[in-house]
């Protein structure tokens, strides 16, 4: 997919690498997962996922600045209040996410034999549920190679001493002459 | 999305786990990224991301060990043999993830004043792209809420005195006289 125009644009804000500032590191997400299950409460979270006490307080604590979670208090009886965990709207739109991760680990990563461990399926009718690229004007697209990125209207243009702009030659064929060209 | 079925069956072996343990890292996906972009070279990943040299080595020698890059030789007139870096199918059928966290990142992270720096178009007729959740009866799900996640072939059942297995009454309503059961 190479894409030539938008690499005459800075890298830089990407909504990619600003995303997992928040939430690109493991036990985010795996906490984000057991809150999409419906686990709500530390000592639950840190059983299934794993996560250490002080790593888990510390990205409960991400999660609820950003905005992805909410703390609701609660009380045992005879207990001091303590706090369950709920996804607020931007955490369950992160939902494609932990969907497209689980897809692909299921495709690459699992032993045929096994099968997955986990489906999702639609609770209104049952059936199982696939994450979909498709266009505006309705095609389906079957490979990341349909798609054509393109500057939007936050890019800024590099000037073109950056080093941070590659040059259009840079991303074509590979050369004449060299091992790849002669052997594929 | 409570989901009771599920909770008795062992978080592990998860799909989003294995997934995370190879890519979920900010600078593996921030490689992708460029790669999916069109930029192939070391220097030019470098440049792109800002990874420290070293970091960037050590991911793409796991990328190529784990198959979703190749390393293809080229050689510039008088210097010594480099590779350029490609995705593998495996690799390009990560995409979903990438457009999964830029569309996320570009509704919750972009200022609405600038918007969003990159837009994805289908090559084919020029319309923006957008990932969908759909099921195979063809219904769209419009939220994560409409989705029923279930034990799948590979689950395996936990002992119901197992710390990870979640019990039931944990994961509906918060009990009564708390302040979130008062308040909301």
């Amino acid at each position: 997919m190479p894409e030539i125009e938008a690499l005459r644009y800075d890298p830089d804000p990407c909504s990619i690498a600003r995303t997992l500032d928040l939430v690109g590191e493991k036990w985010s997400l795996l906490v984000l997962r057991e809150v999409f299950s419906g686990v709500r409460r530390f000592d639950d979270i840190r059983r299934r996922t794993g996560a250490p006490r002080q790593v888990l307080s510390a990205r409960l604590g991400t999660l609820v600045s950003a905005g992805l979670l909410r703390r609701d208090p609660y009380r045992e009886p005879g207990q001091r209040t303590r706090y369950e965990y709920r996804l607020t709207g931007a955490g369950m739109d992160l939902y494609p996410v932990l969907v497209s991760l689980l897809r692909w680990g299921d495709r690459y990563l699992v032993p045929p034999t096994g099968g997955p461990s986990l489906e999702l399926t639609h609770r209104d009718c049952g059936e199982p549920v696939d994450l979909v690229l498709r266009c505006r004007a309705g095609h389906e697209l079957t490979s990341a190679r349909e798609v054509l990125p393109r500057p939007g209207p936050g890019a800024r243009l590099l000037d073109p001493d950056d080093p941070r702009a590659v040059p259009a030659a840079r991303l074509t064929a590979t050369p004449a002459g060299s091992a790849a060209s002669a052997g594929r």
